[in-house]
This record gives structure tokens, sequence and C-alpha cells, in this order.
């Protein structure tokens, strides 16, 4: 490949590392900014830089802007600090909150690996979830719920930890399983039809 | 949608305007940003803030980095200035430059809008290209070959700009049709085994 100016490789690098971005579309990406011109590089280079500032909750690991370590969420008196729903990525704390039907907390444990061990740095989160649950709630939630993925993944993921936290709570529950609103029974899978008539109410 | 800080909105708007990422990749992408920490923010915002110093080839408008007006390419004297491959796009460009077949120059034209209507800057690269025919080469090329993909839309920006650029070379040719090497007759789409049996050789 024709070699492309250091500033223009730079860029590139840094763009591919992004998940979902490959180096092919990198490069595309660098020409389209290059010929935006210099406010729009301005604007997106000053707008990365200003990420910075934000925190991350201390409690849940969800991001905030606040003065003190908690998130909006978890600095909210009116959500109920006994209830605990654990997600893997801020977007799908996001998608439930959007719901307006949940007022418990989160807790943000970050993408399980596949190869069912947690990384370091998540057992460090499950440690800090460990003395939040001692120290505020006397050493138990009314109950934890397990948001993840309704796939063979989410499943294992679920299970795993499972076992880490059963311990945290009075009762450790998952996202219930059936029909998608909208869906239709005729293009269902086994899988979902099954678990629609096990849990039909 | 639960509100995001403003910084953070900033930086999913900026880069959801970016080509092939959507909003919900943009918000992705923000999370994962915020999640790297500073000094990977520091890099990428560093690294696109340097794309400003990139400068524009005055003569075929891809990018260089010299004390000049003119690209790497333009500025090489081995390189025959009396052939020129009009192509939309820098990677376009980059693929063909790869092959280390042409030795003529090249003409960014950038894409062409699929209503067939030159966009203003497009009319203006095309004035500057007809300027520099006549006063580098005193009024026609050798050849001006169009370069654009092999499909519906790519023979119709063709036909449009050979209508623009036939009195500025002796011949305007475009890039041959056939076969892909390591393709499969079995596979190959009418137009293309068509194209293959007028053309063969």
């Amino acid at each position: 490949m024709m070699k492309l100016p250091d500033p223009v490789q730079k860029v590139v690098d840094n763009l591919a590392e992004l998940p979902s971005i490959g180096p092919r579309q990198a490069v595309r990406l660098a020409f389209y900014l290059i010929n935006e011109g210099p406010e729009d590089l301005k604007a997106l280079s000053e707008s990365v830089a200003g990420l910075a500032k934000i925190k991350v909750c201390t409690r849940c690991y969800f991001i905030h802007q606040n003065e003190g370590g908690l998130c909006d969420i978890c600095a909210n008196p009116a959500r109920n600090t006994r209830i605990i729903m654990v997600v893997e990525k801020e977007t799908d704390l996001l998608s439930l909150e959007n719901t307006k039907k949940y007022t418990g907390r989160y807790f943000i444990i970050g993408q399980v690996p596949k190869t069912g061990f947690l990384e370091p740095w998540q057992k460090i989160r499950i440690a800090s979830l460990a003395k939040s649950v001692k120290e505020e709630l006397g050493g138990q939630a009314d109950e934890i719920i397990l948001a993840f993925n309704p796939t063979t993944l989410g499943d294992f993921q679920s299970s795993l930890l499972m076992k880490e936290l059963a311990s945290l709570a009075k009762r450790v529950s998952r996202l219930g399983r059936g029909l998608p609103t909208g869906g239709e029974i005729e293009f269902s899978d086994d899988e979902t039809l099954g678990a629609s008539l096990e849990r039909r109410s």
C-alpha cells in the first residue's frame, strides 16, 4: 500500500482501534475528515478531548458530571437502592432506563469475556459491589437482576455472575423470556416459543 | 432517550455525521472512548487536530505535506503528466496506485452526485483541470482515463464526465470490463460475462 503522510496514518491507526471500525473504513474516514476542513476537524478533536471531563460513578460505573462521586441515577433519592440491575454496557442501561419501568439502580459489569473468565478490572468491580452492598445495605440487596442478552453467550454470562453474586442478594433474577412485542408466532424460533409457553400468564 | 451529558452528546453528534457511522454506533463509540481513558482520548483528539496540517494538491487534489503545492505523484518527474486518470475518491487512487501499473497522474473529482449534476466545487475542480491542461500541456492531454466504479451509477458518471472532458484530451478512455481475476465463470453475472466475450483477446 502507498505510504500515507504520518499525520494521516496516525488518525487511521487510532480510528482502526475503535470497535466496529475496520482499517479500510478508517482510511475512508481520515480522507473524509481532511476534506471537511479545519473547522470540523477542530470540533471533533475538541469534543473528543472534552470526554476526559466525564466522570464514572463510583457505585455503578455509569458516566456522570456531578460534584460528588455518584451518577444521576445513584444520586437520585427516589430510586430503590436495594434492587440492583447488572448490565454489560452503558448502552444496555440506556435502553432499560428508556422503558421508564425500572426504579432500582444499576451496576455495569462490562462485557464478560467469552472465555468465561472475568477480567481483573471486572473482579475489582464485583469486589466494590460487594463492599457497597455490605456497607450500604447491611450485607444483602433485596434483588439482583441479571440483564444479559437472551443468547447462549448471555445465558453463560448469567450463570457465571449468578455464582459470583448469589450471596449478595436475597434473590437473583433474570429478565423474562417470551414473545417480543410486535413479533409473529409463525416466525418465532423454538426457544422463544417454548419460553413463551412455559412462562404463560 | 435518557439525556446524555453535553460533552458526550457533542461527540455523539460529531461522530454520527461521519459517513457509515449511525447514531447508535456513535453512542457506543463515545462510551468506548470514555472507558479507554485520558491517554487514548488525547491521542485521538490530537491526531484528528493534526489533520489540519495536511495540504491538498493544487493540481490533482490528493493529499500531501510538501513545501510546494504539488503532491508526491504530481511532483514526481518520472510520471507522465500527459496522461490523467480521473478518480472519485482518494481511496480509489490508493488502490490504483497500488497496482504499480500506472505511471500517469491523477485527478480527484470527488463523488459525483446520483442526480448527475456536479456540485459547484466539482465544477471549480474541472475548470482548474482545464486550465492546467491548457497551460501545462498546450490545450490537450494525450489521454484522460475515467476510473469510475463498474456499476450503473459509475457508467452514468462516466458518460457525464466524458462530455465535460472530451475537449481536454486526444482520447478519453475507461477502465476495461471483463472477468475479475480469481472469479468463476459459473457465478459471473450476465453483464460481466457479456463484456468478457465482447472484449476477448
